[in-house]
Protein backbone atom coordinates (compact mmCIF):
# COMPACT_ATOMS: atom_id res chain seq x y z
CA UNK A 1 0.00 0.00 0.00
CA UNK A 2 1.69 2.77 -1.25
CA UNK A 3 -0.96 4.77 -2.03
CA UNK A 4 -2.27 6.01 0.76
CA UNK A 5 1.00 7.60 2.36
CA UNK A 6 1.93 8.89 -0.80
CA UNK A 7 -1.10 11.09 -0.90
CA UNK A 8 1.15 13.38 1.62
CA UNK A 9 3.36 13.71 -0.89
CA UNK A 10 0.39 14.64 -3.48
CA UNK A 11 -0.74 16.99 -1.16
CA UNK A 12 2.92 18.65 -0.51
CA UNK A 13 2.68 19.29 -4.03
CA UNK A 14 3.99 16.65 -6.27
CA UNK A 15 1.75 16.93 -9.24
CA UNK A 16 -0.41 13.63 -10.05
CA UNK A 17 0.70 13.47 -13.76
CA UNK A 18 4.46 13.18 -13.39
CA UNK A 19 4.16 11.83 -9.69
CA UNK A 20 4.81 7.71 -10.96
CA UNK A 21 6.10 7.40 -7.64
CA UNK A 22 3.27 8.90 -6.12
CA UNK A 23 0.22 7.46 -6.78
CA UNK A 24 -3.50 9.24 -6.48
CA UNK A 25 -5.44 7.54 -3.62
CA UNK A 26 -8.90 5.18 -4.82
CA UNK A 27 -11.31 7.58 -6.61
CA UNK A 28 -13.81 6.02 -3.19
CA UNK A 29 -15.88 9.63 -3.94
CA UNK A 30 -18.85 8.76 -6.63
CA UNK A 31 -18.57 12.34 -8.73
CA UNK A 32 -20.95 15.75 -7.08
CA UNK A 33 -23.86 16.71 -8.48
CA UNK A 34 -22.36 19.50 -10.55
CA UNK A 35 -19.50 16.74 -12.03
CA UNK A 36 -19.39 16.47 -15.90
CA UNK A 37 -21.42 14.70 -17.55
CA UNK A 38 -20.35 10.97 -17.27
CA UNK A 39 -19.20 10.95 -21.24
CA UNK A 40 -16.51 13.62 -20.36
CA UNK A 41 -14.88 11.89 -17.18
CA UNK A 42 -11.23 12.33 -17.71
CA UNK A 43 -10.28 8.97 -16.73
CA UNK A 44 -12.19 5.45 -16.48
CA UNK A 45 -13.93 3.85 -14.01
CA UNK A 46 -11.11 2.64 -11.18
CA UNK A 47 -12.27 -1.46 -11.50
CA UNK A 48 -11.37 -0.74 -15.42
CA UNK A 49 -8.39 1.24 -15.11
CA UNK A 50 -7.15 -1.66 -12.79
CA UNK A 51 -7.62 -4.62 -14.95
CA UNK A 52 -7.07 -3.47 -18.44
CA UNK A 53 -4.41 -0.83 -18.06
CA UNK A 54 -2.10 -1.48 -14.91
CA UNK A 55 0.96 -3.50 -15.13
CA UNK A 56 -0.12 -4.94 -12.07
CA UNK A 57 -3.16 -6.81 -13.24
CA UNK A 58 -1.34 -7.58 -16.45
CA UNK A 59 1.32 -9.65 -15.04
CA UNK A 60 -0.84 -11.36 -12.68
CA UNK A 61 -2.78 -12.28 -15.44
CA UNK A 62 0.51 -13.34 -17.38
CA UNK A 63 1.67 -15.62 -14.80
CA UNK A 64 -1.80 -16.85 -14.34
CA UNK A 65 -1.33 -18.36 -18.23
CA UNK A 66 2.40 -19.32 -17.01
CA UNK A 67 1.05 -21.50 -14.79
CA UNK A 68 -2.29 -22.98 -16.87
CA UNK A 69 0.37 -23.86 -19.34
CA UNK A 70 3.18 -25.43 -17.06
CA UNK A 71 0.21 -27.00 -15.54
CA UNK A 72 -1.22 -28.63 -18.23
CA UNK A 73 2.06 -29.91 -20.13
CA UNK A 74 3.02 -31.55 -16.18
CA UNK A 75 -0.38 -32.94 -15.82
CA UNK A 76 -0.83 -35.22 -19.26
CA UNK A 77 2.69 -36.41 -18.35
CA UNK A 78 0.70 -39.80 -16.62
CA UNK A 79 -2.73 -40.06 -17.73
CA UNK A 80 -5.19 -38.93 -14.91
CA UNK A 81 -8.09 -41.09 -13.63
CA UNK A 82 -10.41 -38.09 -13.93
CA UNK A 83 -11.72 -34.96 -15.32
CA UNK A 84 -11.98 -31.73 -13.33
CA UNK A 85 -15.66 -31.57 -14.32
CA UNK A 86 -17.92 -32.69 -11.53
CA UNK A 87 -20.20 -35.23 -12.05
CA UNK A 88 -23.41 -34.94 -11.73
CA UNK A 89 -25.07 -34.39 -7.94
CA UNK A 90 -21.63 -34.04 -6.63
CA UNK A 91 -20.40 -31.75 -3.95
CA UNK A 92 -17.52 -29.28 -3.43
CA UNK A 93 -17.04 -31.25 0.11
CA UNK A 94 -16.79 -34.78 -1.02
CA UNK A 95 -16.27 -33.45 -4.78
CA UNK A 96 -16.34 -36.52 -7.88
CA UNK A 97 -16.01 -36.15 -11.55
CA UNK A 98 -16.59 -37.50 -14.80
CA UNK A 99 -14.15 -40.25 -16.05
CA UNK A 100 -10.95 -39.17 -18.02
CA UNK A 101 -11.37 -43.00 -19.80
CA UNK A 102 -8.88 -42.95 -22.75
CA UNK A 103 -10.53 -39.96 -24.25
CA UNK A 104 -8.04 -36.89 -25.44
CA UNK A 105 -6.75 -34.13 -23.18
CA UNK A 106 -8.61 -30.84 -23.06
CA UNK A 107 -8.66 -27.45 -21.64
CA UNK A 108 -12.10 -25.50 -21.19
CA UNK A 109 -12.00 -21.67 -20.60
CA UNK A 110 -14.70 -19.01 -20.73
CA UNK A 111 -14.05 -16.25 -23.19
CA UNK A 112 -15.18 -13.02 -21.80
CA UNK A 113 -12.58 -11.70 -19.39
CA UNK A 114 -10.91 -15.22 -18.94
CA UNK A 115 -9.34 -15.53 -22.55
CA UNK A 116 -10.42 -11.84 -24.16
CA UNK A 117 -10.98 -8.85 -22.77
CA UNK A 118 -13.54 -6.73 -24.48
CA UNK A 119 -12.56 -3.59 -24.86
CA UNK A 120 -15.05 -1.93 -27.46
CA UNK A 121 -17.71 -2.39 -25.34
CA UNK A 122 -16.22 -1.77 -21.87
CA UNK A 123 -15.21 1.53 -23.08
CA UNK A 124 -18.18 2.35 -24.83
CA UNK A 125 -20.51 1.75 -21.61
CA UNK A 126 -18.02 3.45 -19.59
CA UNK A 127 -17.59 6.64 -21.49
CA UNK A 128 -21.37 6.73 -22.01
CA UNK A 129 -21.60 6.40 -18.42
CA UNK A 130 -24.70 4.08 -19.42
CA UNK A 131 -25.51 0.57 -17.49
CA UNK A 132 -24.89 -2.67 -19.23
CA UNK A 133 -27.45 -2.74 -22.65
CA UNK A 134 -27.94 -6.42 -23.75
CA UNK A 135 -28.88 -4.95 -27.21
CA UNK A 136 -25.88 -3.54 -27.55
CA UNK A 137 -24.10 -6.25 -26.46
CA UNK A 138 -25.99 -8.61 -28.91
CA UNK A 139 -24.37 -6.09 -31.53
CA UNK A 140 -20.94 -6.82 -30.11
CA UNK A 141 -21.30 -10.09 -30.24
CA UNK A 142 -21.72 -9.64 -33.78
CA UNK A 143 -20.10 -7.41 -34.75
CA UNK A 144 -17.06 -6.80 -32.29
CA UNK A 145 -13.88 -9.19 -33.85
CA UNK A 146 -10.94 -6.93 -34.09
CA UNK A 147 -12.14 -4.79 -31.08
CA UNK A 148 -11.14 -7.39 -28.20
CA UNK A 149 -7.91 -8.61 -27.18
CA UNK A 150 -6.30 -11.66 -25.79
CA UNK A 151 -5.66 -11.03 -22.24
CA UNK A 152 -1.73 -11.11 -21.45
CA UNK A 153 -0.13 -14.44 -22.22
CA UNK A 154 -3.20 -15.87 -23.51
CA UNK A 155 -2.29 -16.67 -27.16
CA UNK A 156 0.95 -18.23 -25.74
CA UNK A 157 -0.95 -20.52 -23.01
CA UNK A 158 -3.24 -21.65 -25.82
CA UNK A 159 -0.60 -22.18 -28.21
CA UNK A 160 1.69 -24.49 -25.30
CA UNK A 161 -1.23 -25.95 -24.42
CA UNK A 162 -2.36 -27.29 -27.95
CA UNK A 163 1.31 -27.63 -29.11
CA UNK A 164 1.06 -30.46 -26.22
CA UNK A 165 -1.65 -32.41 -27.82
CA UNK A 166 -4.39 -30.74 -25.45
CA UNK A 167 -7.63 -29.49 -27.34
CA UNK A 168 -8.63 -25.59 -26.11
CA UNK A 169 -12.46 -25.60 -25.94
CA UNK A 170 -14.51 -22.22 -25.31
CA UNK A 171 -17.48 -22.50 -22.98
CA UNK A 172 -19.53 -18.85 -22.82
CA UNK A 173 -22.67 -17.39 -22.10
CA UNK A 174 -22.49 -15.64 -25.97
CA UNK A 175 -25.43 -16.60 -27.82
CA UNK A 176 -25.27 -19.80 -30.20
CA UNK A 177 -27.63 -17.10 -32.78
CA UNK A 178 -23.93 -15.09 -32.46
CA UNK A 179 -21.94 -17.98 -33.46
CA UNK A 180 -19.71 -16.49 -36.04
CA UNK A 181 -19.43 -13.50 -34.62
CA UNK A 182 -17.31 -14.93 -31.52
CA UNK A 183 -15.63 -17.43 -33.62
CA UNK A 184 -14.31 -14.19 -35.56
CA UNK A 185 -13.91 -12.50 -32.23
CA UNK A 186 -11.41 -15.31 -31.18
CA UNK A 187 -9.39 -15.69 -34.36
CA UNK A 188 -9.12 -12.12 -34.65
CA UNK A 189 -7.57 -11.56 -30.97
CA UNK A 190 -5.00 -14.35 -32.27
CA UNK A 191 -6.49 -17.02 -30.65
CA UNK A 192 -6.65 -19.71 -33.16
CA UNK A 193 -9.86 -21.53 -34.45
CA UNK A 194 -12.63 -22.15 -32.26
CA UNK A 195 -15.49 -23.76 -33.68
CA UNK A 196 -19.22 -23.61 -32.72
CA UNK A 197 -20.22 -27.59 -31.63
CA UNK A 198 -16.92 -28.76 -31.88
CA UNK A 199 -13.99 -26.18 -29.61
CA UNK A 200 -17.11 -23.46 -29.10
CA UNK A 201 -20.32 -23.90 -26.77
CA UNK A 202 -22.62 -21.53 -26.45
CA UNK A 203 -25.78 -20.53 -24.47
CA UNK A 204 -28.55 -21.83 -26.54
CA UNK A 205 -26.57 -25.04 -27.23
CA UNK A 206 -28.79 -26.71 -24.56
CA UNK A 207 -31.96 -25.90 -22.60
CA UNK A 208 -29.55 -25.15 -19.82
CA UNK A 209 -29.83 -21.36 -20.18
CA UNK A 210 -26.75 -19.45 -18.33
CA UNK A 211 -25.87 -22.79 -16.72
CA UNK A 212 -22.79 -24.25 -18.05
CA UNK A 213 -22.90 -27.51 -16.25
CA UNK A 214 -24.49 -29.26 -19.23
CA UNK A 215 -22.40 -28.31 -22.04
CA UNK A 216 -19.10 -29.03 -19.22
CA UNK A 217 -20.65 -32.71 -18.90
CA UNK A 218 -21.12 -32.61 -22.91
CA UNK A 219 -17.18 -31.25 -23.21
CA UNK A 220 -16.16 -34.23 -20.78
CA UNK A 221 -18.06 -37.11 -22.51
CA UNK A 222 -15.80 -36.84 -25.38
CA UNK A 223 -12.55 -35.29 -23.77
CA UNK A 224 -10.79 -35.52 -20.34
CA UNK A 225 -10.88 -31.99 -19.24
CA UNK A 226 -7.66 -31.53 -17.16
CA UNK A 227 -8.22 -27.79 -17.10
CA UNK A 228 -11.03 -25.11 -16.08
CA UNK A 229 -10.18 -21.62 -16.53
CA UNK A 230 -12.67 -18.84 -15.97
CA UNK A 231 -13.53 -15.55 -14.23
CA UNK A 232 -16.38 -16.46 -12.18
CA UNK A 233 -17.23 -19.43 -10.33
CA UNK A 234 -20.46 -20.32 -12.87
CA UNK A 235 -17.20 -21.76 -14.75
CA UNK A 236 -16.44 -24.39 -12.44
CA UNK A 237 -20.16 -25.49 -10.97
CA UNK A 238 -23.49 -24.09 -11.47
CA UNK A 239 -23.68 -25.10 -7.79
CA UNK A 240 -22.53 -21.48 -6.93
CA UNK A 241 -25.08 -20.49 -8.36
CA UNK A 242 -27.75 -21.69 -7.26
CA UNK A 243 -30.82 -19.31 -7.13
CA UNK A 244 -31.26 -17.70 -3.40
CA UNK A 245 -27.68 -19.29 -2.42
CA UNK A 246 -26.81 -16.82 0.59
CA UNK A 247 -23.26 -14.54 0.09
CA UNK A 248 -22.38 -16.76 3.33
CA UNK A 249 -22.91 -20.09 1.63
CA UNK A 250 -21.01 -19.54 -1.58
CA UNK A 251 -18.06 -18.32 -0.03
CA UNK A 252 -17.78 -21.55 1.85
CA UNK A 253 -18.41 -23.92 -0.70
CA UNK A 254 -15.86 -21.40 -2.95
CA UNK A 255 -13.20 -22.10 -0.17
CA UNK A 256 -13.78 -25.11 1.65
CA UNK A 257 -11.74 -28.03 1.40
CA UNK A 258 -12.89 -29.38 -1.69
CA UNK A 259 -12.72 -26.63 -3.59
CA UNK A 260 -9.14 -25.43 -2.07
CA UNK A 261 -7.54 -28.66 -3.48
CA UNK A 262 -8.83 -28.33 -7.09
CA UNK A 263 -7.93 -24.42 -6.95
CA UNK A 264 -4.81 -23.29 -9.38
CA UNK A 265 -4.52 -27.47 -9.69
CA UNK A 266 -7.05 -27.65 -12.38
CA UNK A 267 -9.69 -25.08 -11.61
CA UNK A 268 -8.02 -22.18 -12.59
CA UNK A 269 -9.09 -18.22 -11.65
CA UNK A 270 -8.50 -14.74 -13.52
CA UNK A 271 -8.78 -11.55 -11.86
CA UNK A 272 -11.90 -9.45 -12.78
CA UNK A 273 -13.24 -6.55 -10.86
CA UNK A 274 -14.89 -5.37 -13.21
CA UNK A 275 -18.62 -7.01 -13.20
CA UNK A 276 -20.24 -10.63 -12.09
CA UNK A 277 -21.94 -12.30 -9.60
CA UNK A 278 -20.70 -10.46 -6.53
CA UNK A 279 -22.03 -6.91 -7.89
CA UNK A 280 -25.14 -8.03 -6.20
CA UNK A 281 -23.36 -7.90 -2.32
CA UNK A 282 -24.40 -5.33 0.03
CA UNK A 283 -22.07 -3.54 2.71
CA UNK A 284 -22.46 -6.30 5.41
CA UNK A 285 -21.48 -8.73 2.70
CA UNK A 286 -18.30 -7.62 1.94
CA UNK A 287 -17.57 -5.34 5.62
CA UNK A 288 -18.21 -7.48 8.54
CA UNK A 289 -20.30 -5.25 11.11
CA UNK A 290 -17.36 -5.99 14.23
CA UNK A 291 -15.06 -4.95 11.80
CA UNK A 292 -16.77 -1.27 11.30
CA UNK A 293 -14.10 1.49 12.60
CA UNK A 294 -14.75 5.17 12.80
CA UNK A 295 -11.80 7.66 13.41
CA UNK A 296 -12.56 10.06 16.44
CA UNK B 1 -19.07 -13.90 -18.48
CA UNK B 2 -22.10 -14.85 -16.94
CA UNK B 3 -22.93 -11.17 -16.28
CA UNK B 4 -24.02 -9.79 -19.25
CA UNK B 5 -26.14 -12.39 -21.06
CA UNK B 6 -28.14 -12.54 -17.70
CA UNK B 7 -29.12 -8.68 -17.70
CA UNK B 8 -31.70 -10.29 -19.99
CA UNK B 9 -33.37 -12.81 -17.64
CA UNK B 10 -33.21 -10.15 -15.04
CA UNK B 11 -34.68 -7.71 -17.70
CA UNK B 12 -37.41 -10.65 -17.90
CA UNK B 13 -38.53 -10.50 -14.27
CA UNK B 14 -35.94 -12.57 -12.65
CA UNK B 15 -35.88 -10.58 -9.36
CA UNK B 16 -31.57 -9.16 -8.19
CA UNK B 17 -31.83 -9.84 -4.49
CA UNK B 18 -32.89 -14.06 -4.83
CA UNK B 19 -31.48 -14.50 -8.51
CA UNK B 20 -28.04 -15.84 -7.34
CA UNK B 21 -27.49 -17.22 -11.26
CA UNK B 22 -28.19 -14.07 -12.59
CA UNK B 23 -25.82 -11.20 -11.55
CA UNK B 24 -26.70 -7.87 -11.70
CA UNK B 25 -24.36 -5.97 -14.59
CA UNK B 26 -21.31 -3.71 -13.35
CA UNK B 27 -22.70 -0.54 -12.26
CA UNK B 28 -20.52 1.09 -14.85
CA UNK B 29 -23.01 4.65 -14.29
CA UNK B 30 -22.04 7.53 -11.57
CA UNK B 31 -25.28 8.07 -9.44
CA UNK B 32 -27.13 10.77 -11.06
CA UNK B 33 -27.76 13.71 -9.69
CA UNK B 34 -30.94 12.66 -7.68
CA UNK B 35 -29.29 10.06 -6.50
CA UNK B 36 -29.03 9.73 -2.22
CA UNK B 37 -26.13 10.69 -0.63
CA UNK B 38 -23.19 8.77 -1.04
CA UNK B 39 -23.45 7.69 2.72
CA UNK B 40 -26.82 5.93 1.91
CA UNK B 41 -25.53 4.17 -0.93
CA UNK B 42 -27.03 1.01 -0.79
CA UNK B 43 -24.10 -0.75 -1.75
CA UNK B 44 -20.07 -0.58 -1.68
CA UNK B 45 -18.23 0.42 -4.77
CA UNK B 46 -17.97 -2.34 -7.02
CA UNK B 47 -13.70 -2.79 -6.36
CA UNK B 48 -14.98 -3.09 -2.89
CA UNK B 49 -17.50 -5.83 -3.47
CA UNK B 50 -15.01 -7.74 -5.62
CA UNK B 51 -11.78 -7.66 -3.51
CA UNK B 52 -13.40 -7.55 -0.18
CA UNK B 53 -16.79 -9.68 -0.45
CA UNK B 54 -16.19 -12.20 -3.42
CA UNK B 55 -15.80 -15.51 -3.22
CA UNK B 56 -13.73 -15.72 -6.50
CA UNK B 57 -11.40 -13.15 -5.12
CA UNK B 58 -11.47 -14.79 -2.04
CA UNK B 59 -10.22 -18.04 -4.01
CA UNK B 60 -7.93 -16.30 -5.82
CA UNK B 61 -6.22 -14.67 -2.86
CA UNK B 62 -6.50 -18.01 -1.02
CA UNK B 63 -4.51 -19.99 -3.88
CA UNK B 64 -2.00 -16.81 -4.34
CA UNK B 65 -0.91 -17.88 -0.33
CA UNK B 66 -0.97 -21.69 -0.61
CA UNK B 67 1.89 -21.26 -3.75
CA UNK B 68 3.88 -18.78 -2.02
CA UNK B 69 3.84 -21.24 1.14
CA UNK B 70 4.40 -24.40 -1.20
CA UNK B 71 7.21 -22.41 -3.20
CA UNK B 72 8.61 -21.34 0.41
CA UNK B 73 9.07 -25.14 1.59
CA UNK B 74 10.30 -25.86 -2.27
CA UNK B 75 12.92 -22.99 -2.77
CA UNK B 76 15.12 -23.90 0.64
CA UNK B 77 15.64 -27.44 -0.26
CA UNK B 78 18.48 -26.08 -1.76
CA UNK B 79 20.21 -23.02 -0.57
CA UNK B 80 19.92 -20.27 -3.42
CA UNK B 81 22.78 -18.32 -4.89
CA UNK B 82 21.06 -15.10 -5.21
CA UNK B 83 17.76 -13.87 -3.14
CA UNK B 84 14.91 -12.18 -4.87
CA UNK B 85 16.19 -8.59 -4.14
CA UNK B 86 17.64 -6.32 -7.17
CA UNK B 87 21.10 -5.58 -6.63
CA UNK B 88 21.67 -1.71 -6.97
CA UNK B 89 21.16 -0.76 -10.05
CA UNK B 90 20.08 -3.81 -11.58
CA UNK B 91 18.01 -3.16 -14.35
CA UNK B 92 14.73 -5.65 -15.57
CA UNK B 93 16.16 -6.60 -18.81
CA UNK B 94 19.28 -8.64 -17.06
CA UNK B 95 18.03 -8.54 -13.54
CA UNK B 96 21.48 -9.17 -11.13
CA UNK B 97 20.27 -9.70 -7.55
CA UNK B 98 21.51 -9.41 -3.89
CA UNK B 99 23.62 -12.59 -2.76
CA UNK B 100 22.56 -14.95 -0.43
CA UNK B 101 26.05 -16.09 0.91
CA UNK B 102 24.65 -17.99 3.99
CA UNK B 103 22.30 -15.70 5.60
CA UNK B 104 18.80 -16.87 7.51
CA UNK B 105 16.09 -16.79 4.66
CA UNK B 106 13.23 -14.82 4.80
CA UNK B 107 9.75 -13.82 3.01
CA UNK B 108 9.01 -10.43 2.60
CA UNK B 109 5.53 -8.61 2.29
CA UNK B 110 4.09 -5.68 2.18
CA UNK B 111 0.99 -5.11 4.82
CA UNK B 112 -1.67 -3.15 3.65
CA UNK B 113 -4.25 -5.12 0.95
CA UNK B 114 -1.10 -8.47 0.92
CA UNK B 115 -1.06 -10.02 4.20
CA UNK B 116 -4.07 -7.40 5.57
CA UNK B 117 -7.59 -6.15 4.44
CA UNK B 118 -7.91 -2.51 5.71
CA UNK B 119 -11.68 -3.53 6.06
CA UNK B 120 -12.21 -0.74 8.71
CA UNK B 121 -11.20 2.73 6.94
CA UNK B 122 -12.36 1.28 3.55
CA UNK B 123 -15.53 0.94 4.72
CA UNK B 124 -15.42 4.22 6.08
CA UNK B 125 -13.87 6.30 3.24
CA UNK B 126 -16.53 4.49 1.02
CA UNK B 127 -19.97 5.12 3.24
CA UNK B 128 -18.90 8.31 3.48
CA UNK B 129 -18.20 8.87 0.10
CA UNK B 130 -14.49 10.91 0.77
CA UNK B 131 -11.45 10.48 -1.08
CA UNK B 132 -8.62 8.95 1.21
CA UNK B 133 -7.73 11.54 3.85
CA UNK B 134 -4.09 11.12 5.58
CA UNK B 135 -5.41 12.28 8.60
CA UNK B 136 -7.92 9.55 9.07
CA UNK B 137 -5.45 7.11 7.95
CA UNK B 138 -2.70 8.22 10.40
CA UNK B 139 -5.44 7.32 13.11
CA UNK B 140 -6.19 3.83 11.35
CA UNK B 141 -2.46 3.13 11.78
CA UNK B 142 -2.20 4.12 15.22
CA UNK B 143 -6.02 2.34 16.59
CA UNK B 144 -6.99 -0.15 13.81
CA UNK B 145 -5.98 -3.33 15.67
CA UNK B 146 -8.99 -5.54 15.52
CA UNK B 147 -10.67 -3.69 12.59
CA UNK B 148 -8.32 -5.24 9.86
CA UNK B 149 -8.39 -8.84 8.69
CA UNK B 150 -5.67 -11.45 7.70
CA UNK B 151 -6.49 -12.07 3.67
CA UNK B 152 -7.80 -15.84 3.09
CA UNK B 153 -5.40 -18.01 4.03
CA UNK B 154 -2.80 -15.69 4.96
CA UNK B 155 -2.60 -16.83 8.61
CA UNK B 156 -1.95 -20.11 6.86
CA UNK B 157 0.87 -18.89 4.81
CA UNK B 158 2.42 -17.37 7.36
CA UNK B 159 2.49 -20.04 9.75
CA UNK B 160 3.89 -22.40 6.80
CA UNK B 161 6.70 -20.11 6.41
CA UNK B 162 7.74 -19.98 10.08
CA UNK B 163 7.06 -23.52 10.31
CA UNK B 164 9.46 -24.17 7.64
CA UNK B 165 12.16 -21.97 9.13
CA UNK B 166 11.87 -18.98 6.93
CA UNK B 167 11.20 -15.23 8.87
CA UNK B 168 8.22 -13.45 7.55
CA UNK B 169 9.08 -9.43 7.01
CA UNK B 170 6.32 -6.89 6.42
CA UNK B 171 8.01 -4.25 4.46
CA UNK B 172 5.53 -1.46 4.47
CA UNK B 173 4.81 2.85 3.87
CA UNK B 174 3.03 2.81 7.02
CA UNK B 175 4.84 5.10 9.17
CA UNK B 176 7.83 4.37 11.86
CA UNK B 177 5.74 7.00 14.34
CA UNK B 178 3.00 4.59 14.46
CA UNK B 179 5.18 0.92 14.68
CA UNK B 180 3.26 0.08 17.53
CA UNK B 181 -0.22 0.35 16.19
CA UNK B 182 0.96 -1.39 13.13
CA UNK B 183 2.32 -4.48 15.33
CA UNK B 184 -1.14 -4.49 16.79
CA UNK B 185 -2.83 -4.74 13.97
CA UNK B 186 -0.94 -7.20 11.89
CA UNK B 187 -1.10 -9.63 15.55
CA UNK B 188 -4.60 -8.65 16.13
CA UNK B 189 -5.27 -10.30 12.76
CA UNK B 190 -3.89 -13.54 13.79
CA UNK B 191 -0.32 -12.64 11.76
CA UNK B 192 1.92 -13.28 14.77
CA UNK B 193 4.51 -10.97 15.84
CA UNK B 194 6.04 -8.48 13.71
CA UNK B 195 8.63 -6.36 15.56
CA UNK B 196 9.62 -2.83 14.03
CA UNK B 197 13.40 -3.10 13.12
CA UNK B 198 13.92 -6.67 13.22
CA UNK B 199 10.54 -8.18 11.46
CA UNK B 200 8.95 -4.77 10.49
CA UNK B 201 9.98 -2.40 8.26
CA UNK B 202 8.31 1.13 7.91
CA UNK B 203 8.59 4.44 6.03
CA UNK B 204 10.64 6.59 8.20
CA UNK B 205 13.15 3.89 9.09
CA UNK B 206 15.66 5.32 6.01
CA UNK B 207 15.91 8.32 4.06
CA UNK B 208 14.39 6.77 1.19
CA UNK B 209 10.60 8.40 1.65
CA UNK B 210 8.45 5.77 0.11
CA UNK B 211 10.81 3.99 -1.86
CA UNK B 212 11.04 0.38 -0.26
CA UNK B 213 14.32 -0.33 -2.07
CA UNK B 214 17.15 0.84 0.92
CA UNK B 215 14.64 -1.12 3.48
CA UNK B 216 14.37 -4.30 0.73
CA UNK B 217 18.24 -3.74 1.00
CA UNK B 218 18.70 -3.44 4.79
CA UNK B 219 16.89 -6.50 4.52
CA UNK B 220 18.85 -8.86 2.18
CA UNK B 221 22.08 -7.66 4.04
CA UNK B 222 20.67 -10.16 6.79
CA UNK B 223 18.82 -12.24 5.35
CA UNK B 224 18.65 -14.45 1.69
CA UNK B 225 15.15 -13.19 0.55
CA UNK B 226 13.54 -16.03 -1.51
CA UNK B 227 10.04 -14.36 -1.53
CA UNK B 228 8.55 -10.62 -2.28
CA UNK B 229 5.01 -10.18 -2.09
CA UNK B 230 2.73 -7.50 -2.83
CA UNK B 231 -0.21 -5.95 -4.05
CA UNK B 232 1.87 -3.29 -6.55
CA UNK B 233 5.13 -3.01 -8.30
CA UNK B 234 6.65 -0.97 -5.93
CA UNK B 235 6.45 -3.63 -3.44
CA UNK B 236 9.09 -5.32 -5.97
CA UNK B 237 11.31 -2.71 -7.09
CA UNK B 238 11.30 1.14 -6.87
CA UNK B 239 12.23 1.53 -11.13
CA UNK B 240 8.63 0.58 -12.08
CA UNK B 241 8.10 4.02 -9.55
CA UNK B 242 10.46 5.93 -11.43
CA UNK B 243 9.18 9.93 -11.72
CA UNK B 244 7.80 10.60 -14.94
CA UNK B 245 8.05 6.77 -16.32
CA UNK B 246 5.35 6.40 -19.35
CA UNK B 247 2.37 4.13 -18.88
CA UNK B 248 3.72 2.18 -21.58
CA UNK B 249 7.06 1.32 -20.24
CA UNK B 250 5.89 1.02 -17.05
CA UNK B 251 4.04 -2.01 -18.34
CA UNK B 252 6.94 -3.13 -20.66
CA UNK B 253 9.09 -3.43 -17.35
CA UNK B 254 6.45 -5.23 -16.03
CA UNK B 255 5.73 -8.01 -18.32
CA UNK B 256 9.59 -8.57 -20.18
CA UNK B 257 11.43 -11.66 -20.30
CA UNK B 258 13.30 -10.66 -16.81
CA UNK B 259 10.44 -9.79 -14.93
CA UNK B 260 8.22 -12.91 -16.23
CA UNK B 261 11.20 -15.13 -15.26
CA UNK B 262 10.49 -13.72 -11.58
CA UNK B 263 6.14 -13.88 -11.53
CA UNK B 264 5.37 -16.79 -9.41
CA UNK B 265 9.22 -17.26 -9.06
CA UNK B 266 10.13 -15.19 -5.88
CA UNK B 267 7.94 -12.16 -6.88
CA UNK B 268 3.88 -12.98 -5.71
CA UNK B 269 1.56 -10.31 -6.57
CA UNK B 270 -1.88 -9.94 -4.94
CA UNK B 271 -5.22 -8.64 -6.98
CA UNK B 272 -5.98 -4.73 -5.59
CA UNK B 273 -8.36 -3.14 -7.69
CA UNK B 274 -9.30 -0.74 -4.76
CA UNK B 275 -6.23 1.46 -4.96
CA UNK B 276 -2.90 1.84 -6.97
CA UNK B 277 -0.47 3.88 -8.92
CA UNK B 278 -2.86 2.68 -12.45
CA UNK B 279 -5.48 5.36 -10.72
CA UNK B 280 -3.68 8.03 -12.82
CA UNK B 281 -4.36 6.00 -16.40
CA UNK B 282 -6.49 7.99 -18.72
CA UNK B 283 -8.17 6.44 -21.29
CA UNK B 284 -5.81 6.01 -23.96
CA UNK B 285 -4.02 4.05 -21.55
CA UNK B 286 -6.58 1.72 -20.74
CA UNK B 287 -8.06 1.46 -24.32
CA UNK B 288 -5.92 1.16 -26.89
CA UNK B 289 -7.37 3.59 -29.33
CA UNK B 290 -7.87 0.99 -32.32
CA UNK B 291 -9.72 -0.97 -30.16
CA UNK B 292 -12.73 1.68 -29.86
CA UNK B 293 -15.96 0.26 -31.03
CA UNK B 294 -19.72 1.48 -31.14
CA UNK B 295 -23.00 -0.10 -31.77
CA UNK B 296 -24.84 1.01 -35.14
Amino acid sequence: MTTFRNWLLLAAGCGLAGCAASPAPAPLTPPPAAAPAPAEAAKPPVALQYLYGSPEAAALVRATNARIADYGAWRIRERPKDSVVLAPGATMDAPTFEPCGSKPFAAVFDADETLIWNLGPMRYFAEKGTAFDPKVWDQWEKTGAGKAIAMPGTVAMVNALRAAGITVIANTNRTAAAAKGSEDTLRAAGLGEFRHGETLFLMGDDTGGSSKDGRRRAIASKYCVIILGGDQLGDFSQQFNVKDLPATQRMALATNAGATALWDKGWFLFPNPVYGPWEKLGWGDAFPSDKKWEPK
